[in-house]
C-alpha cells in the first residue's frame, strides 16, 4: 500500500500515520519529494484493511500495489485451471467447449428436442433455465423444481451435462442434485450469500460478471466461491452495460485477454446476451473464440418465435449448427480445437446408454 | 406496443403478425407510411410477453407505449405513499427525515454513542450493519446475529427505530425480528429471491438503487416487492457507476425529480455511497433536499480512522450535528421542514422509557 | 511518480529503470517490500513524458502522484479567481450568476423579447447560438454571422451582455467581436485547436464539461487555454453520458464540490442539458446552487414548441421568471445571493442608456 | 415518427398536435388504446425538426421510426463503399487492410525505418501523427508541417500511402496536400465544422468513433462529411469509455456486425488505443477480423520504450511483423484474405521505383 500525503501534512501527522501502521505489524518506508511525501507500507497489505487511511488527517489518497484476489489469481496457481464437470463437459483445456440450450426449460418436449439437437451438432453441455430473474414480478418466472426434473431426466435421455442457474441460498442443494455445473446470473454476481453458499457445494460454479462489475469485481466473486471451499469455478463475459443502446450490452472482448492474464480460471462468452440479438450471436462467437475464450454458451431455441423469453437472442437449431460449423476455422486460427461432446467422440457409445453414468461426479 | 416494420416486409409476414397478436386478445392497427409500416397493439400489453415480436419476419424494433411497473406507478395511487417505520420513522410526508449511524455494528459501546448522538442531533433512525456485504472475503464480514440483538437493545435503550440490511433469503425473518426497516442493498436489487420473500414480511423496505440499475428497474424492483404483498417500499438513489473515477460512485441528482413524477413511493438518497468521500456529504446532502428528496441516509463513526467499514466516507459525530444544522434552511428552501426524532417533539416522554414501546409495530 | 515492479524483476532491469529516469534528472528511490519492489521517482513528474515506463521490461502498473494541471490547480492560486466578463457578468464571487436566452437565435424579434424578459427576471446575462453543432447534418445550424449581428445589436439596446459558442478556429475573433464571452460547448472540450486558439484571445471563456470527460480532463482542457495565455476561464457541468436513459444526460452534482476542491476556477451548471427536459430545470437549478455552484446557464424561449432547437428543454418567459424567484431561498441557505443585472442595482441607470457602455470591456 | 400521448389529453390538445403535424405537410393517424393514444406521423420525419413536439400540451414522448442517416445507410447503397485511397491502400473489400506505423512522426530515421518495417510485413499504409491532440499543453503536441514533409518523403521512398490526423480546419488544406487519407480523431467526431470542412476535400477520410459517441453518432459524422459532398469515409472503432479501468477503452466488438448491418461503409478497428496495452493488441486484432472488420490500424514503434507517445501500446517492428503472420488464418476463418502492398503483388515494381508514382491520386 501506498499512501500519498498532502503537501501540508505536518511530522506529527506523518508520524501518527506511521505508527498505526507499524503498529498493524507492516513496514513504512519514507520517500520525500518536493511536494509530497510517499509512505511505502511493507508486509500484508489485508492487514491494513482493519483501519481507514483515507481519513487520517495528512492523507491525500491511498494506492494498492498488490492485487486483492488471491486463490483465483494467477501468481496463485502455477498452471491454467481445467474444470471438469464431467461426461465430456471440461472447460480450460486445449479445446473450446460450447453450451446450448434454451433460455427457459418450458416443458419437456421442446427440451428434448433442442438437447438432442445441439448434442449433434456439437454442444457439450445444456443449459437451461429452471428458475428465471426477470425485470418484471408479471413475467415467466421459470418452472422451479418441475424444470429441474425435465433437465435431470433429459440430461440422461440424452446424455448431455446439464448447467442451470440458483438465484436463492436455499435452492443450492436442490439445483446441486439436479444439474451438474451451478451458474451464478449476472444479477447476484455480488449476492455474497449465494457464492459464499457455492463454496460449500461439490459441484463446479459458472460465475457470470455483473452487467457493471469490473474485471477485478468478477475475480474477487470467484474469490468469495474459491475462499469457501469450491476452487472449480467458471468466469463468464456476457457484456457489460454502457451508454451504448444498438445492443442490449456491450461485450467487452478485451476482458477476455485480460482475465486470461490475471487468473487461472477458464473464461467462457456468453454471445446471446451480450448482443441480445440472434444476429449477432455468430461474430460475436468467431471474435470470442479469437480472442481466446475457452468456450461459449449460447442461447438455442427450436422456435423463437414462441420462446416464453429472450426470443429475440435464441438461435433456431439449424443455425445452431451451422454456427458450430463456422467455429471450426476460428478455433484452429487460435491454436484450439472444438471439443465435441463424449458420444460422438467414443465410437463405442450409444445414446441409449450413455457414458456419463459411468463417470464419477454423477 | 408498436412494431415497426421493415420496409421489405411482405403482406403475408404482416398478415402473420397481425394474426399473433390478435390471437393473444388485443387489437391490431396499421400505419403506412412512406417507407414503414406500423402496427400498434391495443389492449394489454403484458399479453405480448409470451411472444417474441423482434424475431418475427418483417419486424425491425418494438416500442413498448405502457410503463411496465402498475403498483410503484403514479397512476396507480391517488397520493402520495407515506411510509410509517414506527416511532417516528416516517418517510414520504412534509418532511425530510434523516437517518445515520455507522457502516457497520462493531460493538455495543460505538452503537450506543453513535445512536445517542446522531438521535441529539436530530436523526429519525439509526442504520447499522450487521451483515456486511464486503468486495473481499477476507475482509470483515460483519458481526451477524450479534450485531442485530445489539441493534435491538440501543433500540430500546438510545429510542431510535432501526433499519439494517439483509443479504440472504434465509435471514429475512430473523432481521425483521430486530429491526423496524429492512434494507435490500445495492448489490441486491435485482436479487429477486430476496425481493419476493421481503414481499411477504410486515416491514417496510429501505430499496437501495442498484449501481447500474435505471430508474425503470429499480420501480420494477419496487414491484417485485409489492406484488408479493408489500406496499411499504421506501427507494434510495446511492449513486450509480460511471466512467468518472474522481467519486465513488456519480450521485445521479436527477433521479429524484424523475422518480418523483414516476411513481408515488418515498424517495431517500445516501450521501455517503454517492460521493464516497466525508467530505462531499454535506453538498450532496443540500443538493439531495434541494432536488426535493424525502429523507437522507448517512453514515456516522465516532472514530472514522478506526471503522472496520467505510471510514473514509463516514462523518464524525459533530460533522454530523452541524450537518443537521445546515439542512434546515435547505428544507425550508424546498417547502419542507426537518423532521424530528418522537422524543424531541413528545415533552412528556423520556429516554429511559421510549415512546416507541407503545407503537402498534412493535 | 510511483513504478510498482513485477515481482519477477531482475536486478539489471531494476537497473535499467532507475538509470533511465535518473537520466532525466529525478532521483530514485526503492521500496522493496516481499512481492513487489516499488521505484519512487523524486522530481519533476513531467519530465518522464519522454519516456514510456510502462513498456520497460519489468514494470507492472505506474502511478502518478501528482496533478497534471497547474494553472487551473487550487495550489496555484491563493484565492478562488473571479472573472468578469464586463456589465454585470461576473463569475465566482459571493453571488450566484444567472445566464440565459434561447438555444439559437432564431431572429430578432424572439431574441430581444427573450432578452428583455431575462433581464427582467433577474439574468446577468445572454446566452444564444449563432454556430448550432447539431448531431445531424440536416437540421437547423443556427444563422452565423447574421445571429452574431443580433446578439451585438441586443446587447446593446437590452443591455445585457453576450455568451455564444464557437465552434470554430477561424471564428474566434468574429465572435470575440460580438459577444463578452466565448463558450466552448461539451463536444469541442477536447478540441484542443480551438482551445489554444481561445488561449489568445481577450475574452473570457465559458468551458463546457465534455459528456464524457472526466473532472480532471475538464480540468486540462482550461489549462490548455489558461497555458495559452487566457486565465479567464468559467467551468460548466452540462450532465455526463452514462447508461441511464431516463433523462438526456446525468448532471454530475458531484462534479460541483470535487471541482470546488480542486481549481480556484468558477463553476456553473447547465440544468437544461443535464436533463433534457423542461421539467427537470427547477430542481437541478435549486440542487445546483445547493452543491455550491457560482451560477446557471439556462435556456429559455419565448414559445419552446415553436423554437428551433431544444424546445424541449427550454423554459417559457414566465417559468423562467418563476424559478428566479424560486432560486433565491436557495442561494441563502447557501450562504450566497442572487446577482442582479447591472442597471436593476444602479438606480441611475435606464435601459435606453444602458451602463454597460461605459465598462472597459466594451 | 410516433406520438405517444398522456392519458389525461384532451380532445383539443389532440386536435391541436394534429394540425401542428399537418401543417408541416404529414399526415397523422390516430390508434386509440385503452390507457394511451398513439399518433402515427406520416410523410417526411425530416420535416418535423422544426417543432418540438415534446413541449406540446398532452405528449408523452415521441419515438422516432426511421434511422436520421441517410447516405450512409445501407438503404442508401445498393453495394458495399471501396474506398480506393491510393496505392493499394483500398478498404472495403474482399481483403483485410492493414496500417500501421508509430503514434506520431518524431523524425526522419524512426519514421524511415519503421515504414520499411511495417511494408515489409505486409502493412498496405502507413499512418503517423503530425499535429497531436495531446490532454496535456505541456506533452509533445507533434512535429506539424515538419512531420507532413517526413511523411510525404517517406511515402515516396518507402512506398507506402499515408494517413494522419487533422485538427484544425486551418490545416485540411495542408494536410490533404501531403496525406493520401485524413484521419479525424475520436476527440473531434462531433467537430462539426472540422467534418464539414473535411466534406468538401478530395481526399478519403478515416474516421474515428468518439469515445461515448453511440454508432448512431458516428453514422451521422459520417453523413456530415458525405452531406458536404465526399463520400470516401472510412469508420473506426477504437473503443469506448465506460467504468472499466482494466484496459484504456473498451473495446465495442459488436459494433462491427452493428455497422455492417447499417451502413455500407467499410470499417476498421484500433486495438491499439482500444486497449492501451501492446499485449492486447494480437488479441483483439484477432477478434476485430472474427467480428468481421475491414481492416485495423496498428501503433508500431522502433522502440516502444523511447516514444514520445502512446508506447505503452505500441508494438515493436518484430511482434508487428508476428502478429500480421497470424492475422493470415483468423481472415482466411472470416473469408476473407490479407491486403498486401502494391509492390509485393507487383513482380515487376522494385522499391527505388514504386509503383504509386503511377496511380492516378499521386
Amino acid at each position: 500500500m501506498i499512501i500519498v500525503t498532502r503537501s501540508t501534512i505536518s511530522e506529527s501527522e506523518l508520524d501518527h500515520i506511521r505508527e498505526r501502521v507499524e503498529a498493524l505489524g507492516l513496514r513504512t518506508h519514507l520517500s520525500r519529494g518536493e511536494h509530497r511525501t510517499i509512505i511505502g507500507c511493507i508486509g500484508d497489505e489485508a492487514l491494513l484493511e482493519g483501519i481507514s487511511l483515507r481519513s487520517m488527517p495528512g492523507v491525500e489518497s491511498v494506492m494498492a500495489v498488490l492485487k486483492p484476489y488471491k486463490l483465483a489469481s494467477r501468481d496463485f496457481a502455477a498452471e491454467k485451471t481445467v474444470v471438469n464437470a464431467g461426461f465430456g463437459a471440461i472447460f480450460g483445456g486445449d479445446a473450446i467447449t460450447v453450451i446450448a440450450g434454451p433460455c427457459s426449460v418450458e416443458n419437456r418436449q421442446m427440451l428434448e428436442m433442442t438437447s438432442a439437437a445441439v448434442r449433434s451438432a456439437g454442444a457439450s453441455m445444456l443449459r437451461g433455465g429452471a428458475f428465471k430473474p426477470r425485470s418484471s414480478p408479471y413475467s415467466f418466472q421459470g418452472l422451479g423444481l418441475e424444470a429441474l426434473k425435465m433437465l435431470a431426466d433429459v440430461r440422461r435421455s440424452v446424455g448431455l451435462p446439464v448447467v442451470t442457474e440458483v438465484l436463492d441460498t436455499r435452492h443450492v442443494d436442490l439445483v446441486a442434485e439436479h444439474a451438474d455445473m451451478l451458474q451464478v446470473g449476472a444479477r447476484n454476481m455480488q449476492n455474497f450469500a449465494l457464492l459464499s453458499e457455492l463454496g460449500r457445494v461439490q459441484r463446479p460454479v459458472l460465475l457470470k460478471r455483473g452487467m457493471s462489475a469490473t474485471v477485478k469485481e468478477l475475480l474477487m466473486a470467484a474469490e468469495y466461491i474459491m475462499a469457501h471451499g469450491n476452487p472449480n469455478v467458471v468466469l463468464c463475459e456476457r457484456g457489460i452495460r454502457t451508454f451504448e443502446t444498438a445492443t442490449r450490452n456491450t461485450l467487452d472482448i478485451s476482458a477476455i485477454p485480460v482475465l486470461k492474464r490475471e487468473t487461472h480460471l477458464p473464461v467462457l462468452v456468453d454471445p446471446s446476451h451480450a448482443g441480445g440479438d440472434a444476429d449477432l450471436v455468430a461474430p460475436l462467437s468467431f471474435a470470442a473464440i479469437a480472442a481466446g475464450a475457452d468456450g461459449l454458451i449460447i442461447e438455442v431455441h427450436p422456435d423463437p418465435e414462441h420462446a416464453l423469453s429472450d426470443g429475440d437472442q435464441s438461435l433456431p437449431l439449424d443455425s445452431f449448427s451451422t454456427l458450430m460449423r463456422q467455429l471450426e476455422p476460428f478455433a484452429v486460427a487460435a491454436g484450439r480445437k472444438l471439443r465435441l461432446p463424449v458420444a460422438a467422440r467414443d465410437s463405442t457409445g450409444s445414446q441409449s446408454t450413455p457414458a456419463m453414468t459411468t463417470t464419477a461426479t454423477l
